[in-house]
């Protein structure tokens, strides 16, 4: 088992990495602070480890009050929310009850938010089961919701108490999701770590084959990186926002194609080729930068070209992004693979041709 | 005008308070990241001071967007929330758009909790206009809306960037609600300060005839006995419970009558009786307190003694309030007027007596 510690001072917590974790109760019970927690997971996850989970916790006398919401992106509004609320209610939790996140990024977030406003914030843990989620969503403390005119829009930032991120449960991931959760990995290389990258490029056949001594470092690096991060920044007001490569593209691919329709490691890839684009307009990296990385994508099979939504659209859609700033838009570009960089000083036109591109990189 | 320093750390902001600070715009701006900001408002206070407010902000050159909601403790609920953040989303009020609470607690709560919230939290200012507000709930960082099943239940600990009492707001305020007020002045004196009871007691009269002098003193002391004890105890862990004396009462008893039936000062200041006869009962203070309490009330214009709902009833209502731990009912008594404490540890027959014994204390 890998341990790694997130600084964030007084909220300062443990992720936990390794084989078979979810029934390793030693690991879960300090991040109780009474004898009774909510798990809030979706029906999907529920069939394969609500029973191993609830089974561990009773046998260490702790009271379970299941939580089981419907399966996907769309459920990630306030009604599901309320759901949260009425069950914990009902079961009279109290504001020492935990409330543990069992699932991808949608339960993390729905059920963070709700552990950080039932009762104005109760202990929260994460047990993260996709690969995205292990390494993107269980770090950094981001919880929320989506609203209908955007992804995000209403949240809280609120630290777990501690995460387990047990890589046997990324065996029952459909394909699919392994691969959009290896759009982040590759993130984390692109940002921080050419090494990794270039690790990246020699593994990626291992790691689409759960290779787990593979995935283990995978995961453990790309968490590194981004505690690493959000430790140095946990407010989101500065080098943070690094993490956000591809996002503002990313955000209106998931918008415009309208939600769940491309997954969200999916829209990042297609999001951060945009982004190298753009970095290549500004002269900042070279054709062979940017053919590594859509290389990168092909063997992870990831997108590797943006939806043609027109370049109009696209403004349009990244006008609501939370990025925004004083009305301009701030970018994550590329210096060249290994180092990201944040800017707001874009020539417009740039942006729109590399929008109005994206049929002829097709 | 008296300032007071909240301390708590990065988190710390001041509270001015003073006549005619709603128009001193030196006071506001540094509490503004950007020249835009949102005012949260109701359509009675709205009518009274939204004019001159935003006529002081749009001629620094602040770009103001009104938010005026339904007024009443009704409306503390996501359906108004949601207005806020579409109002919020409409106008494309970004991270550091400021939100601006400018009424009673109501306002207060719910536009905190939206500031809280929105995008993950943007800077927010109090105005509070009524005494409650002044001295209660915009000290402490409290948010909150109502659920069905109870008041507060979902909510944030989220601090203002500053706080503006303006005094000469308290002006039009309806006598009822001045008095509802003063039933948290007066808690001040009995948790904390023996000696400004004894002030209270003498200058009742000239705080309900609007003496500004006798106003001032009082609202910069409960806010200064408020302070020193939120910024020993920011998330509610400890001594900052204090200030729920006569809360636990007197929750259920807004629950019981149905919210907004009784005001919230007015159900805490019956509830305060009923945790000084608890205290009675467990032979901590005499009936000589007990009845400087109940005077006080009458001279306050407030209850002087609590709904009878039934023992059964009152139960009942409080197994759900969040001071719940365990499954044991934490009480706050006094040991004396100036003195309160906090226990777990009173036998449920004192309670229960205590309860049983309202009618013929009425």
């Amino acid at each position: 088992m890998q341990t790694l510690n997130v600084d964030l001072g007084e909220r300062s917590y443990p992720i936990y990495i390794g084989d078979g974790l979810l029934t390793r109760p030693e690991l879960l019970l300090p991040g109780l602070a009474q004898k009774k927690a909510a798990v809030v997971t979706n029906t999907t996850v529920a069939e394969l480890y609500l029973d191993p989970l609830t089974a561990v916790l009773v046998k260490q006398g702790v009271e379970v009050v299941p939580v089981v919401l419907p399966d996907g992106e769309k459920y990630k509004n306030w009604e599901t929310l309320n759901l949260i609320f009425d069950t914990l209610l009902s079961h009279r939790c109290e504001r020492k009850t935990a409330v543990i996140a069992l699932g991808g990024g949608v339960i993390g977030d729905l059920a963070g938010f709700a552990a950080a406003v039932y009762m104005r914030g109760v202990p929260f843990i994460q047990i993260p089961t996709t690969l995205l989620a292990q390494v993107d969503s269980s770090i950094g403390g981001k919880t929320a919701i989506n609203h209908p005119q955007g992804k995000n829009l209403i949240g809280a930032f609120y630290q777990p108490k501690l995460v387990l991120a047990d890589t046997a449960t990324l065996n029952t991931l459909p394909e699919r999701e392994l691969c959009a959760g290896l759009a982040e990995v590759i993130k984390y290389g692109l940002i921080r770590d050419g090494a990794f990258f270039d690790w990246l490029e020699r593994n990626m056949e291992k790691l689409l084959k759960h290779d787990s001594e593979a995935l283990a470092y995978a995961i453990k690096r790309s968490c590194e990186i981004k505690a690493a991060v959000v430790a140095a920044d946990e407010r989101e007001s500065g080098i943070r926002a690094l993490l956000n490569l591809g996002h503002t593209f990313g955000h209106a691919i998931e918008t415009g194609k309208g939600y769940g329709v491309w997954l969200h490691g999916e829209a990042i890839a297609a999001g951060t080729l945009l982004a190298a684009r753009l970095s290549l307009r500004m002269g900042l990296i070279g054709e062979t930068e940017v053919e590594r990385i859509t290389s990168l994508y092909r063997k992870a099979k990831l997108p590797t070209s943006a939806p043609d939504l027109g370049a109009k659209r696209y403004l349009q859609l990244m006008g609501l992004d939370k990025k925004v700033e004083s009305g301009r838009i701030r970018f994550i570009l590329l210096k060249k693979i290994g180092e990201a960089f944040i800017t707001a000083d874009i020539p417009e036109e740039l942006v729109t041709a590399t929008l109005s591109g994206i049929a002829a990189n097709a």
